[in-house]
């Protein structure tokens, strides 16, 4: 068997040194995540392409996270006075790198830890943390967060479960009241799951108080449901068929007051209730601002598993070939504009977010995590970085055609596993309405600064009118490619998606509606004001990332990385953009030239800019994307397979 | 259990008899679409939805396509001559609705009848079609459609697999020689096929005479691959596991000289190579002509699974409520902007897409199947429907939250099953450059005439000039949703957009570039002028069909969303549009504003046009859509699990 002619070796030089770019974008993590991509690259961790049940599967993420757990990555997360290492951005930083190599390890481990870990640790005080971190932290006690029911997804205020206190035996009833009062989709439920954070509506002397957190222990130590407690499995998924996710029902199970956890609000023995927190919506609000972390992680774990699809996509291009002129050999897919096209933008925005997640991390390592700024990214954040998964796969898979249809190219996997993440932990059409009032908000209150209405019409109607008397400089032809135009422009039109979007909500309301009527009708002008702001943020952040590279070659290629982003942004806004008069013909002509010109320069990189991400062989795991091995597997195979008959 | 409260009855009154409206869309063949539809509700073929092993899949998926054979399905496509019924309209009908059913089962079905079958029809003749068709309708004979290579997929011309005449024994010898040349990917091969159709390079005396295609038997009855032949299973899939895909090598493997398809060219005992088709070129395109028809059945086919998909997605956002006023009932998803533009989109171009293929099947039933217009319009309506399906089912998911996720919601299988379509019986970045090809060779007979330059170049300026001196009665408000106003932006778009192409082409060419140069550097533009040209395409066919609906009521509703089709479409292309002065800031601001006025009138309909498309519930078999069935389930299992432990 001759070596196959559309695998020949990678040869792909970069200009610049991937392992000193993979260095920068490690950043202050980098010895942590090396160390982890080195265990996860050890035989216990192969990628499992092949059949496998779903019990198995569920088996095998358990002793994964047994694995990671015993090698200290479940302490990372907490204060050390609750056992743990306090090392937040560091369990981020552990966590985007599982994702990289496996979405349902990322899932089950951000389950035991980040959610319910994080919900004693957050929503409960000193007590619980002592009772419940360190056998969470060992994996001893796996936990769930039961907060999803089967009739209340996103509106988790309407949650109809119920937590009645009894002053005579000072318990808490748990209860469901119907069916569609079934916890579900809830993480550990099924198979592992000893015990839950149960978020039910809480009654005391028959008045409704509002959502709490409880404790409910759910299974015995052999594994058997507790009585009250029905469990059913939520079976067959389209994916994350290694975390065990099951429904709960509780039919009058009674736990201590102790077992409510109290940070925000305290029920006394007599059933006295008090809060720091005066307002129920703020005190809701405060609640479920434990899942900022949950969302942070979340979008760089879908970012991580774009990541690892680019690298398997561009790696595949950089050696597979199809069509020529007779003669030649045949042209590399990476030489296709079309493939180009495809791929490129994707691995641009890859880069964008890898800085705007470095600046959240670092945001909630110092603790800014409560606030409303890092809610507002968070959720932006999130709701874009996972839909950037969705397209980044499905382009992914097209690209490698036939062989990405292969569960053996983990393409598959990797797109099935991350398909939910668009909506869990925040539906991201949700989340942007989230971000988009909080961003109304802010505006709200610079309109009624001193002068600020005046200013905001001032700077409305110049950026309106403002953009057809720029100077010329602007126009001349490659200006469309300086950071600095693309800055103005994303920026503005962040600016002014947003106020244009409150205008039309004001002007709803003089219509006689009222604000969530107004809301109602601007929905889909508010999503989309949210997708400006954070192009415009991402955008910034990449800058900033640039600009900070120590190394020159590195330097140069994400300023191309990074313009070729803008570019993309900016075009995909394009018609928006023509009609306020921001750009012209001109302009989107030269944008189109550029941007051609920057694939076919970018295309040289493309396998340094891949490689970059670190990920070793073993955890890209898939023969498409690995030189030689393929190739010299396949003939090795190829002579034995040929010389006998293989019945399969 | 009281009943569920987010799962209210499916109260959706449409204007229209959705009854009405199937049977005017079930056309000429609506009796046939019933009685499979019919056949297809038998508890046999219940959708599954639980894990269930790759073997299984494949056994279960063998035994669905013998019941449709032996209730007669298989033989549609065959002329009586074969022992068929000479029905390919009622054939492509077939398939369509086994499509909305199971994707493997379409897939397997067509390997075995329209690949396999339809090779021996179009490139056998007399002798193989009386050998082999009549076991082949039967099922008897399991066969393969082996073209595609490990080395060489969308290039088919430059497959390695050879088949070298020997005059002394009259045979062929089919060879790989090397790994690369296996054949891979190819549906019954893993386990079921007996048997093959193998493009191989043709050798006589050493002369090598292009691609032809070979009957070659890889099993022997018992089931064991026959000497010289070595098979691998393609293994575990994204999708699609009811089809055995596998790859195949030959080892020096001798058929007899009859054995060679030999429609379009012949040889003679004496190694005498004739063919009626002198280019060697023309000759290969004849040959690959046979896939004309399966890329409107695969086109076809991934509509059907789109409008599965939107059936369960439009019917769960008429049941699903979430959020609301605090007193009133929440909100359904349906009503929510955000929601609407996820669906109703994708909802108007599947009926797009239904009548631009009733279109071309009759094309292809009046045999215009082998003429360049129909290969034009197949390529482009099949990437077009295609990716089309991609989109929709992701939307489809994401709509449904939480339960799209769950393989009981049915759109895992959906998605994953159709997500390969954009690649296999032609790739789409591949198929829309063979459709930009064709549209230019037309362009340039166009030009060739007399006369032909001057008037493309005055039609030229008119477009570009043209239409900001357009009469300003085009441009009052509503205006933009006129049927004739969105054809010719349609229209002129797709004209325009060719004619830009060409120039550009034109312009490498006046630097020196030859045409493969010129035409690789434009390769992004010919792709999205293919695209602009199957919009206008498909809309012309829905105003067509939309006019010839005979009951006013439909009809009504059908021009909301053929208006709405064409509204999303312009916006799609709005950029370009407004870069060359088609339209202005004030029209897309008014096509915002109908847009969301048809959003709020046709999501009235919704229900009763995911009803026309005739799916029983049974072929529906998602809970998350089935009226009250879901509740009253839940309620009973709910009563059930409660009342006991279940340990899982
Ligand atoms: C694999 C998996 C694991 C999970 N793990 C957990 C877990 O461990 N613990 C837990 O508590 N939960 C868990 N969940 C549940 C998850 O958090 C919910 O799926 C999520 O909150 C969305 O709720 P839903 O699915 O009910 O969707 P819904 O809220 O019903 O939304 C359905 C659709 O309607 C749209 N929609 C809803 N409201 C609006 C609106 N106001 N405007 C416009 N559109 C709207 C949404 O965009 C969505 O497309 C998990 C889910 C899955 C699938
Ligand atoms: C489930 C399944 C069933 C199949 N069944 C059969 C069967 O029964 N019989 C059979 O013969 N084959 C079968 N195939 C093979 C199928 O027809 C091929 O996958 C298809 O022809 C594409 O070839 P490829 O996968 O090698 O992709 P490639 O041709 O390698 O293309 C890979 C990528 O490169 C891009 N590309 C390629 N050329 C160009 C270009 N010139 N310009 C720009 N981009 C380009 C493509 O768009 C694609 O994204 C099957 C495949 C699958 C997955």
């Amino acid at each position: 068997m001759s070596r196959s002619p559309e695998y020949p070796p990678l040869a792909e030089i970069s200009s610049f040194a991937p392992d000193v770019l993979r260095r920068y974008l490690d950043g202050n993590r980098a010895e942590m995540r090396d160390q982890l991509r080195q265990l996860l690259s050890q035989p216990e961790f192969a990628p499992v392409t092949t059949e496998e049940s779903v019990a198995d599967a569920r088996e095998r993420t358990l002793r994964w996270c047994r694995t990671l757990a015993r090698a200290g990555y479940s302490g990372l997360f907490f204060p050390p006075a609750a056992g743990g290492k306090g090392d937040p951005e560091g369990f981020f930083a552990a966590g985007e790198i599982m994702a990289s190599h496996d979405l349902s390890l990322f899932t089950k481990f951000g389950v035991q830890v980040g959610l319910w870990g994080g919900s004693i640790l957050h929503l409960g005080t000193a007590a619980h943390h002592a009772k419940y971190l360190p056998p969470t932290i060992a994996l001893e006690l796996p936990g769930c967060f039961a907060m999803t029911e089967l009739g209340h997804g996103s509106n988790v205020r309407e949650v109809e479960t119920t937590a009645t206190y009894d002053a005579a035996t000072q318990t808490f009833t748990i209860h469901s009241p119907n069916y569609a009062s079934g916890k579900s989709y809830i993480g550990n439920a099924a198979r592992h799951g000893r015990i839950a954070t149960v978020f039910a509506q809480l009654i005391i002397h028959g008045e409704r108080l509002g959502v709490h957190a409880f404790v409910v222990p759910i299974r015995d130590a052999s594994g058997r449901p507790l009585p009250g407690i029905t469990i059913e499995d939520n079976g067959l998924k389209m994916g994350l068929n290694g975390v065990d996710n099951g429904k709960l029902w509780f039919d009058q199970v009674r736990i201590p007051r102790s077992d409510m956890l109290d940070r925000f609000a305290q029920v006394a023995p007599d059933g006295t209730y008090t809060s720091a927190i005066e307002n129920a919506g703020a005190r809701f609000f405060a609640m479920v601002a434990t899942l900022v972390g949950g969302r942070i992680a979340v979008g760089s774990a879908a970012m991580a598993a774009a990541k690892t699809g680019l690298t398997i996509a561009v790696r595949y291009a950089a050696r597979r070939r199809q069509f020529g002129r007779p003669g030649e050999p045949e042209i590399l897919l990476l030489d296709y504009p079309t493939h180009q096209a495809r791929l490129l933008p994707h691995l641009a925005a890859s880069y964008a977010l890898w800085f705007a997640r470095a600046d959240l991390v670092q945001r909630y390592a110092r603790g800014e995590g409560d606030g409303r700024t890092v809610e507002t990214m968070a959720a932006a954040f999130k709701a874009w970085a996972t839909d950037h998964a969705t397209t980044t796969l499905q382009r992914c898979r097209e690209a490698c055609g036939a062989e990405g249809f292969m569960a053996s190219s983990r393409l598959p996997g990797l797109k099935s596993d991350s398909d939910i993440f668009t909506t869990f932990e925040g539906d991201n059409t949700v989340l942007r309405q989230l971000a988009a009032r909080n961003l109304l908000g802010e505006l709200q209150q610079e309109l009624r600064r001193p002068g600020g209405a005046g200013r905001i019409a001032r700077e409305q109607a110049k950026s309106w009118l403002g953009w057809r008397s720029l100077p010329a400089r602007w126009f001349r032809r490659g200006s469309v490619t300086a950071l600095e135009w693309q800055r103005s422009i994303l920026a503005q039109r962040a600016r002014l998606s947003l106020l244009e979007l409150g205008q039309a909500i004001r002007a709803g309301r003089k219509r006689g509606q009222d604000t969530a009527a107004a809301f109602l009708d601007c929905q889909i002008q508010a999503v989309q004001a949210v997708d400006a702001w954070t192009e415009a943020f991402l955008h910034e952040r990449f800058v900033a990332g640039v600009r900070a590279c120590p190394d020159a070659k590195a330097r140069a290629v994400l300023t191309d990385l990074c313009v070729l982003f803008a570019l993309d942004r900016i075009q995909a806004a394009g018609a928006w953009l023509t009609a306020r008069g921001f750009v012209g013909a001109s302009q989107l002509a030269a944008m189109q030239r550029e941007t051609l010109r920057l694939y076919r320069s970018i295309r040289r990189e493309a396998v340094g800019l891949v490689d970059a991400f670190g990920l070793t062989p073993e955890m890209i795991g898939a023969a498409i994307a690995l030189e030689s091995t393929a190739d010299e597997a396949h003939d090795e195979e190829g002579a034995r397979t040929l010389s006998h008959l293989v019945v399969q």
